[in-house]
């Protein structure tokens, strides 16, 4: 029963599950179960920061685990690269802005090179700087990127693209996929599997605050927005075009649309942030998740969430339409 | 070879197949076409307007398709949608704003009701009114709609609160479904078929300017947008949260962000804009397509669309990935 695909076979994994780089309290114990489970972790880099780069690297020994990082942020750090491709050789993933510097270090370096692209354009970006797998974002992704494409068309737009440029590059769907329906969707679209974040941010590895769980199974994915508001607080000099897709709260509702009335107070903002991450008040705090946080209702440990997604996935494509039970009155014939 | 679905077996289809409803120069030979070849086509009935609705009602006299309307708009002539419900039975599709007034007729009138829904709250009311098939529409879709959900997520959403709340009731996906493997892609997210606009614009049935043919061959998907600049030139009353999704132009670069400028000058511009559209200017008129538009590359007739898209996702779904040819290096083992 197992889902066998181009990217299965590059990476010698048993299933097309890529874990999100995402920056989380939990991040190595994460990325390490999915990689036990047979799928790929990837290690959130995020902006390339010294101190969180010397914790992971004493931890981490193994070298079946990957990393990500938002390009225009470690290219500030070379030094730091260089390292994390030594230390998490499995997969380097770039993300936001022009992966071309970097994308040559990586490929000196001999680790498979993952860029993750928002747009058409950046997709045949990706595919000059050598990219071996590409990861086509839809705005329904949680954390940072564009609000231009949505996954449905926009994996087999690149998958078309790709396959007339450089047919051995790999694509993976990225946004809204969270269980094994969105796996086997994505693999009908074409992509040779999935980058999964937010189902993953709702797994025990992940460390997530008490009342963020509840919080998130309440959530309906009509429950997030896209904003930069907390890049304002926090003077990320995202370029533009990004935002962050987070859940709604009272601090966005507050400040969405008076970014510059923020962006003059923003010291004393940030504080109140800071001292509200610290203290679990998540109305100010940001919680970082994509759309599919609505299909989230149980938290479990991340190596049973890769297998069920498999399994589950392996499930539709035999049926032919998503494992209902029998006595379901969705099921009829499927297909004569 | 051919996909049995609730769907097909409620109209007694043979294909999961909708054509949305689409105010187009060749708006009745298009869904007339898609309703001979085995799918479900309705008249785009749009605003209500009853110059459109004594032109098409002349032209119509088959019993087998169905009409969509702007809910907000034909609910101020509610004479008219009482004929469109007499003249055209085979269902009835309701779009933007609170379906509950106008859906106890349709339920009266014996007329299979579909609730195009934008967000899960609004699936919600459309099960409450007694909607027959609920229409999940991601942002990604050509015209009218909501930026909050994208298809990748919402439809499998909507399919689990449909399952658990009415489970007779149907699921279609709309937004970015353009071919075999966007409907293939859907049936594995929960959905008992698609409703498809921007492709079948792309068609001969559809009468489109030949300029724009032309320039839809040529965009990708990154080049649409949402906007309300022709709403606001045009002074339609959407309610808060509806934008269209159209074609990228200088009008649209010119106008965005500048909405309360442009209203006070609303007439000059709509004069311009109504010349443009009887020149074929297509610079200053607007454009209705979704991000789908990326993956049309040919104009074909309608009726072999419909055959072609249900080919294509049989085969999808029979290979359990998209239909490469075997000499395409994406193709590999598949399920083992």
């Amino acid at each position: 029963m197992a889902i066998r695909t181009r990217l299965t076979e590059y990476f010698g994994i048993e299933h097309p599950i890529v874990l999100a780089p995402m920056t989380l309290p939990g991040g190595v114990e994460l990325a390490a179960a999915v990689a036990d489970a047979g799928g790929l972790g990837l290690l959130g880099g995020s902006y390339g920061d010294r101190t969180w780069f010397a914790e992971v690297s004493e931890k981490v020994t193994r070298r079946d685990l990957g990393c990500g990082f938002v390009t225009w942020s470690v290219a500030r750090d070379l030094g730091l690269f260089l390292e994390a491709l030594e230390r998490f050789p499995r997969a380097m993933m770039l993300s936001f802005a022009d992966p071309a510097l970097l994308a040559r270090h990586v490929k000196e370096a001999g680790v498979p090179l993952i860029c993750q692209v928002h747009t058409l354009d950046q997709a045949f970006r990706a595919i000059d700087v050598g990219a071996n797998a590409i990861v086509a974002q839809g705005t329904e992704a949680g954390g940072h990127g564009m609000s231009i494409r949505s996954t449905m068309s926009f994996v087999p737009e690149v998958v078309d693209a790709v396959s007339k440029r450089a047919p051995e590059v790999l694509v993976l769907a990225a946004g809204g996929v969270a269980d094994g329906r969105g796996l086997a969707a994505s693999l009908m679209l074409g992509a040779d599997g999935v980058l999964v974040g937010t189902r993953f941010w709702a797994t025990e590895e992940a460390l997530i605050h008490p009342l963020v769980k509840a919080k998130a199974i309440a959530t309906s994915g009509d429950g997030t927005i896209r904003t930069s508001v907390y890049d304002v607080v926090r003077r990320r000099e995202w370029p533009a075009g990004y935002t962050g897709r987070l859940l709604k709260n009272e601090f966005i509702e507050k400040w969405y649309g008076r970014e510059g009335e923020l962006a003059l107070i923003q010291q004393e903002e940030l504080r109140k942030v800071q001292a509200a991450s610290e203290c679990g008040d998540y109305g100010t705090a940001n919680v970082t998740i994509g759309e599919s946080v609505g299909l989230v209702s149980d938290f479990l440990h991340a190596g049973d969430l890769v297998q069920r997604m498999a399994a589950q996935a392996a499930a539709c494509l035999a049926l032919g339409r998503p494992n209902l039970s029998m006595g379901d009155p969705r099921v009829v014939a499927t297909t004569a």
